[in-house]
């Protein structure tokens, strides 16, 4: 059985079968509240407990911590973008952690940006210090992944691309939804991180759909590449990439042709005017809603439901 | 007169008329030393002072902070890569502060590492908390900035380049040597921003020297720019960009041209391959100088002197 916490603008909470149950702890931080799993575990005996649907809930990953994301990493995605899954190097980005945002948040588009895309992800909370150097390996995965996160890799294309640095364009505030839950997983439970499925809809309308077996690079991948030049701490957050489906969507081999012919300022300026009329792009009111869990319901890491706002 | 500290092991100094004169200050982060300025100002007029040279001198930078850089930022570089100047993006990306190391430390290559190149840069040391949506101008830009610092930017071309993203390739331990030291500048002081020359020699041999005159986007601009998205606290270091000279140099636009029809994988093999053909990239033992100045001396962040080992 999973461990299913929660996190309130004063409290931490653990979901039991009667409802949520308040933890007794002092941690104000993931980082303390994974070490103090013994409060969890008390919690878990409660019966005193709330409903879920009456708490307010925020990221259950707080901020600052390291936000490190996978770029493409999903074979659908890649061939999307036109690009050959067997040559992607596994690659690493980072976001700003300012950008996590509570999973019923709105999403806040800055005046600048026009191509406003969505990224429904997993993300991995990092349960215990992975140094510089660190070995990890497929027996010792589960001593460094304390539990896994729906995230949201909110994404400003017209920043994004001609910037090529994904950074700025990913860090904006209310970019990265988190939650509802950080779901903790023993050895078995994540041994299933495969059988994910990962789901977005905008205003209803299915727009991603994908299970992990999609994916390029798994986990174990990823930390062993992260160890080469990262530390990373109890409480840190790396998204593992999203699936196909996003509003970007990579222009036909003639048209990418033709554009490469035009000076890089140029070919920029047709792209994005063009990229415009795609109604894909989300809109101000679009209602956001991802899920992550198994087909059969043993892991559920819950829904979160956000809406865009157009500021300017 | 500038304030020049410098940080060792187990204490912080500043540099006076006889020498280094100890700062009596629990501060152990930079954030921490700059919170204490009136130690600072104590420490100038102690007369018992040692002599630099007899001190073994870390980062005046502290890790961890936010360490942010600045993507081509000086109009010899982009041209040099063959871009416009006029059309390159204000763009920023992120390195690992594990990667902070001392200003005669060594630059250690990981063994699956081929051209590691160098990147001479000047460094902001932020002074004052800049909130997301606080508004830096020419007036209250001294009010965030403390000082700066020598700093080089060593990079893994062979990772950077088909990655695209520069996260990793430029976050291994020892990837970003800082300091001598960290001189503390006044609001006037500042002005003459412009006027720095920086300066970089492989075993005495002169690769870069250009004053910030060549730079394209100004600190000014660049802080405005960062806080649009990017929480940034007193500690945190911003790289401003390299001057042309690096190991790196783009190809003709004939060769670019030929190389632009090939399928990207086979492409980086040809140019990663001919690049290791070029001597400038650095060799086991190569002796990298630094150093950052006003040409009549009123500004100088010193010499930082670090030598390349190679590894497996």
């Amino acid at each position: 059985m999973t461990t299913t916490t929660l996190r309130t603008a004063d409290a931490w909470y653990v979901q039991t079968a009667s409802g949520a149950a308040r933890i007794d702890t002092d941690a104000t931080t993931t980082a303390q509240l994974l070490d103090d799993r013994e409060a969890i575990t008390a919690a878990m005996a409660r019966t005193d407990t709330v409903a879920v649907e009456n708490l307010t809930l925020l990221s259950p990953v707080t901020a600052p911590c390291r936000l490190v994301a996978q770029m493409t990493n999903f074979a659908s995605h890649v061939t999307d973008a036109g690009m050959n899954p067997n040559t992607i190097p596994l690659t690493f980005f980072r976001k700003a952690s300012g950008s996590i945002s509570a999973p019923d948040a709105d999403v806040v588009r800055p005046a600048h940006v026009h191509l406003l895309d969505y990224e429904v992800e997993i993300g991995i909370v990092i349960g215990r210090e992975v140094p510089v150097g660190a070995e990890i390996t497929h027996e010792n995965l589960a001593d460094h992944v304390a539990g896994l996160v729906v995230a949201n890799d909110v994404s400003a294309r017209d920043v994004q691309l001609p910037q090529t640095q994904f950074y700025e364009a990913k860090s904006y505030p209310t970019f990265t939804p988190v939650g509802p839950a950080l779901v903790l997983l023993d050895r078995d439970e994540l041994k299933r991180f495969t059988d994910l499925r990962l789901r977005l809809w905008v205003n209803g309308e299915p727009r991603q759909d994908m299970t992990v077996a999609d994916m390029i690079y798994s986990p174990v991948q990823a930390l062993q590449a992260l160890a080469r030049f990262q530390h990373l701490d109890a409480g840190d957050l790396l998204l593992t990439g999203t699936p196909v489906g996003t509003a970007l969507s990579a222009p036909s081999a003639p048209i990418a042709f033709l554009a490469s012919l035009l000076p890089p300022a140029l070919r920029w300026k047709v792209f994005l005017g063009r990229q415009r009329k795609n109604p894909k792009y989300l809109q101000d009111g679009d209602v956001i809603e991802a899920t992550v869990a198994t087909d059969d319901g043993a892991i559920d890491l819950g829904q979160q439901r956000t809406t865009v706002r157009w500021t300017g």
